[in-house]
């Protein structure tokens, strides 16, 4: 089938989806994760397939995380069975009007008809956004990298599988099959057909999607992540938060890139803050930190002068651009100039400066003494996440459930004219 | 100054904005209101060369719709001071979760930042953008039609002056000066600059922003609305929400244009139904509808026959295109195949029908037994409105004050680290 083809029949399975109840669809999460479980044999088969294509041609990282393993299958099955535990977010009455007229007016949560979800090579992916577009009552079009391509196609083929056991149609799960650009093109162009496009992956897809894509789209993921330690900080409680944001996992969207000091305590801080980072982590067994300081951290440190880009780069890595600034307002300054408005934390133990930083700072979280590697669904207490947004509109922040719905309004009357 | 700074300018003034207290956005809306009256005389002058201007080279109703006089002024000065009595959506805290780590998640409501208004010759609509912007909490950027041009001017400055007296930059309103359809490009491409666009108006002007938007954009407004005739239907409600539906208003987005009747009583209820809309109207010194049926309606009625278009059409004018269905699940097919997502109507008194109905139908507004003409923000009880979205992200139907904030996660720890 072409991609056109495959979303046609994406949206014919809409309505199906949109009368089933929340028991249904739980009974179908169910059936997934056991067929998921029943076919674990030929989902390891196409994983070696995929991994041995792919060795040599991308990095040890990326081979690492497209393989898989029966405990990685648990995962996933796990994760299913804890979506189907979730409330279902559909068919919630935010709001109820009663009008002078009559009229009665329900604000109701509704799914939003299909979505589809761009990302990489991260076999897990499949099953979990299946899995939260399922529970929200969304069909679900998955587009993944193609060197995972055989192993999502055997996880999509077993979901289907656990669906039609379920009474429900098959292409409320579906796996694109044109691995090339051209689908991700479609994709972005099908209005009328993709009702919202997830894009998680890097910045470059990030950026084509929400450049060229015509249907509503939510911008995920990029985190160029801010910490600023003010003067008046809990100095450890700082060494602390800024180890654990920049180096406790550096490949993630929440982990820090930017490190900007009050003036006032620079001079002290700084060099305590390079022991930490290197030679107290070397001797702890652990990758050191790099230091890319502007030039008045550098005239402080010594350490390596930062480069024009460094202050605008998702390092992802270890390495941390560090800066001084005069005060909490300059701090926020720098953040409205660089930031990309996905998590941004203050080190103060002024209330009026936290105050400050948390009403002026335009990010979708914004933390007070503590770390910003908590920008996560889980952590939110939202049970499961399908991506981070970093936009304004509609979701901010860790997308759960609820986030995968829209809503409309019912209104019951007698005959009301106007 | 070009548009670009212009823009520059707007986003400057957001701290200012964010930093104000309810009491200086109502004190600010007070002063904006007494300006308005206080250049009454300006505003009239300049509202008589626009008139003059247009004069000969758009229809009377768009002279009509383009007319001051000193009640409408009256009018948009109510309006602020409307806006103004509203509760603030800003600053309220819309969901807080505690976490068994310590942490204190406040989900927050904070304003979009810069808010930017294409809209056409309507001079209200540039106080009421103006005072529901500011209200919450967004610098407000206005570009509107050229014919209004030196009206809408007028007012701008009014409501300038009153944003000084009050204290806050001016910026936070202002009128974009190039008039010409490079500034509307500019504002679709100023990622950065422009946090929310809400073009209102044609559906050229729709279209073109939702194609070549690059900035986070609401699509407004366009109607092709359904009414569903059912077989169990009250037919004299029917009648009466039909012709309402229709004729009450049939310049605006939430009237009607698509009569759907089933097959079991369209012989019964489609000769009424012409009596009401044709010679009753005429009797009643009204203008009569012209119904444009397909085959299987016009074998009842002998009607001029639909056109290929005429089902997807929104005629904002005395036209009614009808046509027979078999069912109330042919009829939800054919709103899902020609709806605009708008409002929706069905007339039963079948429960089953009405259930159905409203929760296939996906559209921002679903009526059981009452007219279309009630999708708006006043009769909604939202006390103002932005316009009508008909877009699933973000926000739906009609859009008030709360629907022009986003959201942001303030969390406070003592150290927290992951």
């Amino acid at each position: 089938m072409t991609t056109l083809d495959q979303l046609k029949a994406a949206k014919a399975a809409c309505p199906a989806l949109l009368r089933a109840t929340t028991e249904q669809k739980n009974q179908a999460l169910s059936a997934m994760a056991d067929a998921l479980l029943h076919h674990e044999a030929d989902i390891l088969l196409a994983n070696q397939k995929d991994v041995a294509a792919a060795r040599g041609t991308v990095s040890e990282v990326m081979i690492d995380r497209l393989r898989l393993d029966p405990s990685r299958i648990d995962g996933m099955v796990e994760g299913i069975r804890q979506v189907a535990a979730l409330p279902d977010p559909v068919g919630r009455v935010l709001e109820t009007v009663e009008r002078p007229n009559g009229l009665r007016i329900e604000k109701t949560a509704v799914p939003m008809g299909v979505v589809a979800i761009v990302y990489e090579s991260r076999p897990n992916v499949t099953s979990d956004a299946a899995a939260l577009a399922l529970k929200s009552g969304n069909v679900c079009v998955l587009r993944g990298g193609k060197e995972a391509f055989a192993t999502a196609n055997a996880i999509t083929n077993a979901l289907r599988e656990g669906l039609a056991a379920a009474g429900l149609p098959q292409d409320c799960v579906s796996m694109i099959q044109d691995t090339s650009r051209d689908s991700v093109n479609v994709l972005m162009k099908a209005v009328g057909l993709v009702d919202l496009l997830i894009p998680r992956g890097g910045p470059g897809l990030i950026h084509a999607c929400v450049q060229n894509a015509l249907v509503p789209c939510i911008q995920t993921g990029t985190g160029i992540c801010h910490l600023y330690v003010d003067e008046s900080a809990d100095q450890d409680m700082a060494l602390n938060i800024i180890e654990n944001a920049k180096a406790s996992r550096p490949s993630v969207c929440n982990a820090a890139e930017v490190l900007l000091v009050h003036r006032k305590i620079a001079a002290e801080f700084l060099p305590k803050l390079r022991f930490r980072l290197e030679r107290d982590r070397v001797r702890r067994g652990l990758q050191p930190v790099e230091l890319r300081c502007d030039r008045r951290a550098a005239a402080v440190l010594d350490g390596m002068v930062a480069g024009p880009r460094d202050f605008d780069t998702e390092f992802l890595d270890y390495i941390l651009a560090v800066a001084v600034v005069d005060s909490v307002d300059a701090a926020i300054d720098h953040i409205a100039a660089h930031s990309t408005g996905h998590s941004e934390a203050i080190i103060t133990e002024s209330e009026e400066n936290a105050r400050l930083f948390t009403s002026l700072v335009d990010s979708a979280a914004v933390y007070v003494n503590a770390s910003t590697r908590f920008t996560d669904g889980g952590e939110f207490g939202l049970g499961c996440e399908m991506g981070i947004s970093t936009q304004k509109l509609h979701a901010r922040g860790p997308m759960g459930l609820r986030e995968l719905t829209s809503y409309k309004y019912i209104i019951r009357g007698n005959g009301q004219i106007r």
